[in-house]
């Protein structure tokens, strides 16, 4: 262990350095001395270390009170604060307009592609009969699953990695306060529709249903600024809200729009915006994020019923649609919805441990842009064959009338004339098809072994899907595989086949599924997305009187899950190494003070400091410091940010400069928004020798009252103040005001890891 | 206006003295000096001076990490904070099923007395027909009503006035952190179960669903701290639940779970008691209150099922069902939504109006208990006798059949043989079974004349009947009005009327009328109750299709009704002068800093402190502070409680008596909270002559790193501290950490009449 730890922080050292490309190829080099089975053992140890590198860039949730700000505010009246409150309710309306629209472009263009794909390979399969001809047609499918999803892969991974996936792991860290790179840029947008719309139409075990979060967030964050950095253009209006917290509030908002938009389920994209970002409730910001859901649902609705000639006909509220349940369960059935939860939770489990393993295969060998845009080609290919092979040897025929006129691509197979596959049903559709004939279709549409086969193959094709560095979601996977699980428990179990509760009992078994992998795929570790996944689902469903079981077999599933493997996010977000912070300090952290957590020494700066002695200091890649407290001899009196010394640096405010020349102008705060949020790096500012020599005064632009903490203060303590305020920098103080320490979030996030004891705390610290 | 400025000062002056009782019969003869009119324009003065006395204590909702806790929490391993987790847990699930046992109570036994008083008055009118006989049953019924309130109002007004109205506002209060006198306690819940029943039982324009949510808190509170005061019983459990923190969270659920039985609308419940309690999202204690919500609607539902022979049918989840509706709307009825949100503004704007001057004559005159509870009868009477008079004038008389076997009590008044008198379904009634009449009757059920009489007199009814001195709610006779005009609406526009949405329309109109009246009923001030009162009318009409008109026509509501007077409660709270935090500080208020805000001089003491000296600073009268700064030479190295300081007088923790007898006991957290709630006043601690020369050692009991801001912060910086963090003292400190200010509650609440303008800021601070 010891001499291993001591690999590890040579292996990280170089992290230290800024040689990040570098770097990685060192870590997966390192990573592959390992066998599997040791790297899990270290993962732990790794994490540690990772998130002391500088990987990941804060974001500032606490408005920096310096002032030329205050100034600002205090110029402006009572109108200007109305107008500002206006712009904030018209951004929020555009943003759910927006990403309604973007939600109906995603659902025209994947019906579209994928219509035209199951009618080509439909016709293929009519036509041939003879194996001869089946293997052809098998052969179109693949075919023509594959070069969708090598076209969706190709951008990705080519073009945009942080596109992979549902990208609500990325939005929950941005709400948490971490800056994941790239995150909500218009490429990445871009990149996340076309790639969703290629995975779906791609036939993979994949929902559209995540990527429209991501892509409400993205919405949000460039309709909020006013600008797009990307095309270089500046509308100059929004200017106030260039900044973290103003914008934080609206990605809020955008990725409650995408829930809206996606689920038809407003008040649970409410709820999951609370739930993941604003630790703070403040009930105007609740209101504004209510309207943009509203509205973007409503968008979405508008735009459809157009679509599909039944204009102002406002029944189709999301993407997913799952029809109107109205059943209503008895109260002898909430053992069996114990049972069922009991179930979801193992399956979860063991679905966790697979990709679990899948995915430290992927971070060790599948690491290259062109392997990853073949591991998403063959799992298309094998999609489709599986596929065509489960509905070549499957001998369940129906007859034709009893479908509905609504699930199109009905495949006779080899079945007699005048019916139908059941597999085909299932397996020759989109997802959300799919899902709604398991949900709604009358009981004896499916058989036992159709359904078994399907859960099963279906479960490992999710598993092996989830992970590809495509752009896609597994929200719909997990319903399906818990709607037709469900439905075969309805069947195994005949007493309950016998009452008309198994349409229940299989909603159910969706919604635990749907839970158990929603714990990684809603990501958050420790957040389980519990209440607001209830809240999507009963308006998904449209049926209050659901709230209780789903309640229940939610909470079950989830006992039971934890007991044998944490979520699986917990572990994705140990591999991405995300310095996330839960809702509270460990429990057990109480003997921990902010002297022991704290980062010390502090480089501090004098109010009146040297310019040479703040470019040394920036420039020192082994530090990287992005918060500097500023000192009068040796109290405290304010705190700046790195980001500011650079503007500050880039127009060269020094003190001799401004007596040489009085008509310089003076730095305004607009100078600080327009350089927000790119700002340039230290070694692009040219600094001369005569002007190292130069002064700078800080004090107009440092936040002279920064939130401080005595030494003594516990670690839960320390953490609440931390993340009630959203603070990037909480500056540890003696009781003369001397500065001892900066507690930044990476102080803090390690010590989440002390969850199962205090092993790991101690470890931190050496 | 300097003249009356002075005189208000004066008289303002007494409360200072602590001399409350004295000082209320000042106050009352002080404000009978004015009209209602010059009355109106001090009330802001009024409110300011109000503030600052000391008639409102504050809760501790930041932990007071002293030696003694943080000593405890180290010593506690791992399993036993899961205990406590499943402690809290299992006092959730009691808190729901106490609630829900408690709804059920009242709605069976509200259920028997109506029926046994509609069944004998119907009797009597079905007997006598000539017009001796229609006096007699006229007495009988409005007797018979005022009988009921008597008993109502009396309990209240005699034995605990704070069980009046529907507690709401007091529970908003407590949740914001400001201590209101006996409002979670045994006696106040009894008070307030038995006063529901009264004054629904006798007829009065109230719901039962608003004391629902007072009574769940009262419940929770009781729980959670595992005994009784009242009864002096003490269970010994739970008793690291004892103070505020723990107790506020439980006090949440017990709110939820309230809203959660009255309502049927478990997601309701935790939104409900979110925006009003917890500033601070917790996914934790969400679920929990999720939870608790959950258990108390299933409660209800078994419960009720059992009592109606329907064992197991869990379908009428809330004390108050509207039964489903299966409408959509069409994308062409928003303008009209809006027009209807618009007409309830105004609608709402007006019964504010008249509340508001009816409420300042209730404090003018109306203030004794006596003419209270004869008010109280008078309005039984009165709406007897109206009641009575519109069914005899009415001639709407409908066919026996349409009518539902549910809606018991029809009369058949003066009408044919095999019909019965339309206006008596909406009168000759319980709120609820109106309601539910007014919304599912088929059209054609009400005459255009019946329904705007019904309106028309329920409104000033509703209006009179609110801020009685009695037990009730108002959501039930806003819901009704708003129903009974929705229809009226319908009616009126024979193109609506043709389409089937006239129910629609009816509901929403419901819904904004509700919103209106809920603006005050459900205080808050600033805080509009919107995101939870949307989902909460989405819950228990089992709708979700209804999101978006319902906001819409909740927001249009709003801005119309704004435009005209501000919400009720912002009013009442004036009057009340609860010095309540609302959720930022006003937007121009950047210009105030911390030392301008700050009460100063502070009283400090040092770390060991003379026991006379902190003996005389408890008795001062003049000053009553509740937190004391702690120093060493003239640093800040603590804070203490006065609640804190008593405890260790009355253990006579002294350092001179810790040296001569050594075996003494070392003071223990368990004494502290042994003492909580209820501390005992300074004046009941005797000190001897001898004992005033001791010294005290405060450094173990006092929080050793309260939090601090240098004097220049903003404040709306310190605002968002101390609303986040739920403070009580924020210590003002200057560049070397000594001591000059203490910002509490009040220093801020004040500042929230600044919404205006400035006026009052500069006012407040003569």
């Amino acid at each position: 262990g010891s001499s291993a730890s001591k690999q590890i922080k040579k292996s990280f050292k170089s992290c230290f350095h800024g040689t990040k490309p570098g770097f990685r190829v060192n870590f997966e080099k390192f990573l592959s001395d390992f066998t599997p089975h040791e790297f899990a053992s270290l993962i732990i140890k790794a994490h540690i270390a990772l998130i002391s590198c500088r990987s990941f860039q804060s974001l500032d949730y606490d408005n920096i009170e310096n002032h030329l700000f205050l100034e600002e505010e205090r110029r402006m009246g009572h109108m200007s604060f109305r107008c500002l409150e206006i712009s904030r309710w018209v951004i929020c309306g555009l943003i759910g307009v927006l990403t309604g629209l973007i939600a109906c472009f995603i659902d025209i263009v994947v019906e579209k592609l994928a219509g035209v794909k199951y009618v080509v390979v439909k016709k293929s399969i009519d036509k041939n009969t003879e194996i001869g001809g089946m293997c052809i047609s098998l052969i179109l499918w693949a075919a023509l699953n594959s070069a969708f999803v090598m076209v969706g892969a190709i951008i990705v991974a080519f073009f945009e990695p942080i596109a992979a996936g549902s990208g609500i792991p990325q939005i929950k860290c941005y709400l948490n306060g971490v800056k994941v790179p790239r995150v909500v840029r218009l490429k990445t947008l871009m990149v996340k529709v076309c790639g969703v719309i290629c995975s779906v139409a791609g036939g993979l075990a994949v929902g559209k249903e995540g990527p429209m979060i991501h892509s409400g967030a993205v919405v949000a964050a460039g309709v909020s600024q006013g600008r797009s950095t990307s095309l270089k253009k500046d509308f100059k209006i929004f200017e106030y809200f260039r900044r973290d917290t103003e914008k934080r509030d609206f990605v809020s908002a955008g990725a409650a729009a995408g829930v809206s938009a996606a689920f038809g389920a407003p008040v649970g994209g409410v709820l999951f915006s609370l739930e993941e970002g604003a630790s703070f409730w403040n009930q105007l910001l609740t209101w504004r994020i209510f309207f943009a859901s509203m509205i973007s649902t409503f968008t979405l609705n508008f735009v459809l019923s157009i679509y599909h000639k039944k204009t102002g006909e406002l029944s189709s509220p999301g993407l997913i649609n799952f029809g109107s349940f109205d059943l209503k369960y008895n109260i002898y059935e909430i053992p069996l919805f114990i049972v069922m939860g009991a179930i979801g939770g193992l399956l979860g489990a063991l679905f966790n441990v697979l990709n679990y393993w899948l995915t430290i295969f992927r971070i060790r060998y599948v690491h290259r842009p062109c392997l990853q845009v073949m591991e998403a080609m063959l799992v298309a290919a094998v999609t489709a064959t599986v596929s065509f092979a489960m509905i070549y040897f499957s001998n369940d025929c129906q007859p034709l009338e009893t479908q509905k006129s609504s699930e199109d691509y009905s495949l006779q197979g080899f079945c007699a004339d005048g019916e139908y596959s059941a597999m085909a049903t299932a397996f020759f559709n989109t997802p959300e098809r799919s899902v709604r004939s398991l949900f709604h279709s009358p009981a004896g549409t499916y058989k036992l072994e159709t359904l078994g086969c399907f859960t099963l193959v279906y479960f490992f094709l999710a598993c092996w899907t989830y992970g590809l560095t495509v752009s896609a979601g597994v929200f719909i996977p997990s319903l399906l595989i818990g709607a037709a699980w469900g439905r075969l428990f309805g069947i195994m179990l005949p007493y309950i086949a016998l009452n008309p509760s198994v349409k229940v009992s299989c909603f159910l078994a969706a919604g635990k599924d749907a839970y158990q992998h929603s714990r990684f795929y809603f990501a958050g570790g420790i957040v389980r997305m519990t209440l607001s996944l209830t809240v999507i689902l009963v308006e998904a469903t449209g049926n209050v009187t659901y709230g209780l079981p789903i309640m229940l077999v939610l909470m079950t599933a989830k006992i039971v899950g934890d007991y044998f493997i944490e979520g699986l996010y917990d572990v994705h977000i140990k591999l991405q190494s995300v310095p996330f912070l839960h809702w509270d300090a460990p429990a057990t952290s109480h003997s921990l003070t902010a002297r022991e957590v704290m980062s010390s020494p502090v480089t501090c700066f004098n109010r009146v400091e040297k310019v040479g002695t703040i470019v040394d200091v920036l420039s020192n890649t082994s530090t990287n410091h992005n918060g500097f407290p500023v000192i009068i001899q040796t109290a405290l009196c304010g705190l700046i940010l790195r980001s500011q010394l650079i503007v500050l640096l880039k127009h060269k405010v020094f003190v001799e400069r401004a007596r040489s020349r009085l008509r310089q102008r003076k730095l305004q705060l607009k100078d600080f928004r327009d350089a927000y949020p790119r700002f340039p790096p230290i070694q692009s500012i040219h600094v001369s020798q005569d002007e190292r020599e130069c002064m700078m005064d800080l004090t107009e632009f440092m936040n002279p009252t920064p939130y401080t903490v005595p030494q003594d203060t516990s670690l839960p303590r320390v953490f609440k103040l931390f993340r009630a305020l959203g603070l990037r920098h909480l500056v540890v103080v003696d009781d003369d005001n001397r500065v001892i320490g900066l507690v930044t979030r990476k102080d803090l996030a390690r010590y989440h890891l002390g969850k199962h004891g205090l092993e790991e705390l101690h470890l931190a610290h050496t």
